[in-house]
């Protein structure tokens, strides 16, 4: 495998097909998700659909097809979205009358049934939920983080006005930047978007950036207050108490497939992937090792030693099909599989009741292998999961604070954003921001909600800054 | 709403708009789920995702577009789904080289996939499934029944053999007739169908037939044994044990939204939905009542109840935010969206330190209102909802029954499937069954495995029956 230091595009490219995540479509830019990338997208929704229920919303489903007309309605939205469009044009053996669109995002489709269903003030606010697929033309598709069809949860919300809408926006934000670090281990920063990089129709959009291991940014979820833009589009008003018509503020906030890439980018190394343990397909994988009847004997107990874990709540798989391949190929194979532990059974260990422990990134956690009485591990493993889990997040800390620095000149800001992030004072102009992309590929990520509130004068250009902080400016995915 | 009776097409459209199910997408034939028929789905998934995978089938995500050029590697699956297929021709503001079907089905993307990932025999079976939005253009479109976008898991497998593979058909035939069973309350008849009735590609396709209340039958559910004939169009091949290629068989399975259409039509009455509790959004609504301080305790006390029957594992909602609406305007509402368990909480109930219980179909219950103390409610409950859950089940099977009759003539025939099931010997000759369906409206819905091996002559030609048993017919959906 390409080493990340020579070339980590190439790395990335190599790890998400030989680990078996996903394969290339058959058509330019669209992927297919294989059982051992689409299991972290389960273990993902299963945890975000929970936190989105549990906070009000409702799960619905919205056809994929739009109609043209739909999407002129918002003029910085079609715009925004134009360039990307998949177009049907033809079905059941026919030309349309009016072209259908599939699908780039869903707030014109919903605004429609939003308008639709929304009377009064009792009806809001209208908390709803899809999880979808969405098809955006690629021109540099690049799998899980840039494909033309993608998998994601889509929010979409009404309320009574902007106070109501922005605390929305904001749960949103908070949810997304939870999961990231919770499950993901990845820390991330959550701030706004400057104007140039606003979701099309937005008001404001918020977002959380994570560092990935090249000191870019990945953009891991949006969350957009959408004032009325979209309300005046679509006619989404409610009859207040005193019976006068009012314009919703409507929100929307995504989390797609992109996230199984920013996790790979976040804990990946050069012998392959590292799956925190609360995304792992599989947390442990148990080799038994052994030639015929030996063979028969450890593969029995590695079963047996399974179903105790599977028990214990791990999610445990047994190599015990392949008996072409010899142990070290397969300890190699899923060190570049990022199971972060495995459990070795040969006939010693068989007869000392034990089980030999390898941990992923034994060097970098500072544990060689361990010899684990069969009675102990349903006990045992949980904490070394965890404790695996909290390691990967601290490593991902360190890095970011490491590869993260204040940057007032511009030649420091070139160096900094060339392996990190550079925080710098901005002068708020477009030509401006134009001129930073255009010289260094960095673009403001975001202005973060938790830094502290400081002036100064631009690192680009010396005028005066605008936004009342530091903005973070990074090249990004 | 109108009566079942008067016109069940017409009850059917209303009672899935009134009870908020679904409404009506912007392109014809388009469906927009809401939150309650949404959940039903998610019921039915949660369920059919644990069988499938206990059964040791993995998830996947395959795009959903597919080269027309796949499509038209086999013959037959291209010939009977051509006048049904959406077509991408443009993206990214350009006229695509090749136009992009958007799937009607997978197997011809996924055989592409399943030959490049299986080499040997080790590789078998290959256990593969997806949830996923088709797209078929329908001319006579039905929310649930027939949409030109329809929800669906669709099984895809691989196997040494056709023994293996028929194995792997059966068995997910049976999960699917278990499930219409344990979950949708709904006995159907499992069984093969007739070859005019084959899958477009199939060998042999299974399907679970369900009655509906008019009598007529819905396919809820197939299963297709397709031999070898994917597996030569994509070359899906394997090293057998000896060294030799050897072509490799397969299967495909659905279950669709069409199930909620079906829970829909097997149960529902004037009054409108009838919900089996295990696939109910509500399993029980609790109404407080009273007026202003009053209704603030009942309120008050119904949410402390509906916490104890939550943490009982039961699905329960309180309508305790739409004070301008009156109690018996509520009762009729959740009557109509079919909530098995309706419990009144009054000013005297809560004095009483009871709630007032009401069965959805009290009267075939035979069971009036009753007065239970709040603290015997967390016990009781399950008990009851798993009696409605079998009563609709018996009821279901006892008008199956009484509209299922063996048919030995012609003139009986008409009669019976205007109303019911014929179960009548066959020829098997195409132009026979046309005949049927030109005069009856009727098809041979299937050839059911559990029938009683019989011979006799054709229902309508007299010619000898060819397959060795009764075949059911009836008027399908």
């Amino acid at each position: 495998m390409t080493p990340q230091s020579e070339d980590f595009s190439a790395w990335y490219n190599e790890v998400v097909i030989k680990a078996l995540l996903v394969d290339r479509g058959p058509v330019r830019g669209t992927m297919v998700i294989r059982p051992y990338g689409y299991r972290i997208w389960e273990l993902i929704q299963a945890d975000l659909d929970g936190r989105i229920k549990d906070a009000g919303h409702e799960n619905a489903c919205f056809p994929m097809f739009i109609p043209e007309s739909y999407l002129k309605r918002e003029a910085e939205h079609v715009e925004g979205f134009a360039p990307e469009l998949a177009v049907v044009t033809h079905a059941g053996g026919k030309e349309l009358e009016e072209p259908l669109i599939v699908r780039p995002t869903s707030e014109t489709v919903i605004g429609e049934y939003m308008a639709k269903w929304i009377d009064s003030h009792r009806d809001l606010p209208l908390l709803l939920n899809q999880w979808a697929n969405v098809v955006r033309w690629e021109m540099r598709p690049r799998m899980f983080l840039r494909t033309t069809e993608f998998l994601w949860q889509e929010g979409h919300t009404a309320h009574i006005d902007e106070a109501d809408a922005m605390r929305e926006t904001m749960w949103a934000l908070d949810a997304y930047a939870s999961l990231a670090r919770e499950l993901a281990a990845m820390p991330v920063i959550a701030g706004e978007k400057t104007p140039g990089e606003r979701f099309a129709g937005a008001v404001r959009t918020y977002t959380i950036e994570g560092m990935m291991r090249d000191g870019r940014a990945l953009q891991a979820g949006t969350s957009h207050y959408l004032g009325t833009n979209f309300a005046k589009a679509f006619e989404i008003q409610y009859q207040d108490a005193e019976g006068d018509l009012v314009l919703a503020h409507t929100t929307s906030w995504g989390m797609s497939t992109r996230m199984i890439g920013g996790v790979i980018m976040t804990h990946g190394d050069d012998k392959g992937l590292v799956l925190p343990p609360r995304l792992a397909p599989y947390q442990v994988v148990i080799v038994p090792i052994g030639r015929k009847d030996q063979g028969e004997e450890t593969a029995a107990k590695a079963r047996e030693v399974a179903a105790t874990l599977k028990a214990a709540g791990i999610r445990v798989h047994v190599d015990d099909k392949r008996p072409q391949l010899s142990p070290g190929f397969k300890y190699n194979e899923w060190e570049m599989r990022g199971v972060p532990i495995r459990l070795e059974l040969g006939p010693r260990d068989l007869e000392g009741g034990v089980v030999t422990l390898a941990r992923r990134l034994a060097t970098e956690v500072g544990q060689g292998k361990e010899q684990i009485p069969f009675d102990e591990l349903p006990a045992l493993l949980p904490k070394i999961l965890d404790e695996f889990q909290a390691f990967l997040l601290n490593r991902a800390e360190a890095f970011q604070h490491e590869h993260t620095a204040d940057i007032d000149t511009w030649d420091a800001f070139v160096t900094q954003v060339a392996q990190g992030w550079a925080q710098s004072f901005h002068c708020g102009r477009a030509e401006c921001e134009d001129a930073i992309k255009a010289e260094t590929a960095a673009t403001p990520r975001c202005i973060p909600l938790n830094a502290p509130q400081e002036t100064g004068t631009c690192v680009k250009c010396d005028l005066p800054s605008v936004y009342g902080k530091r903005v973070i400016f990074g090249k990004a995915y």
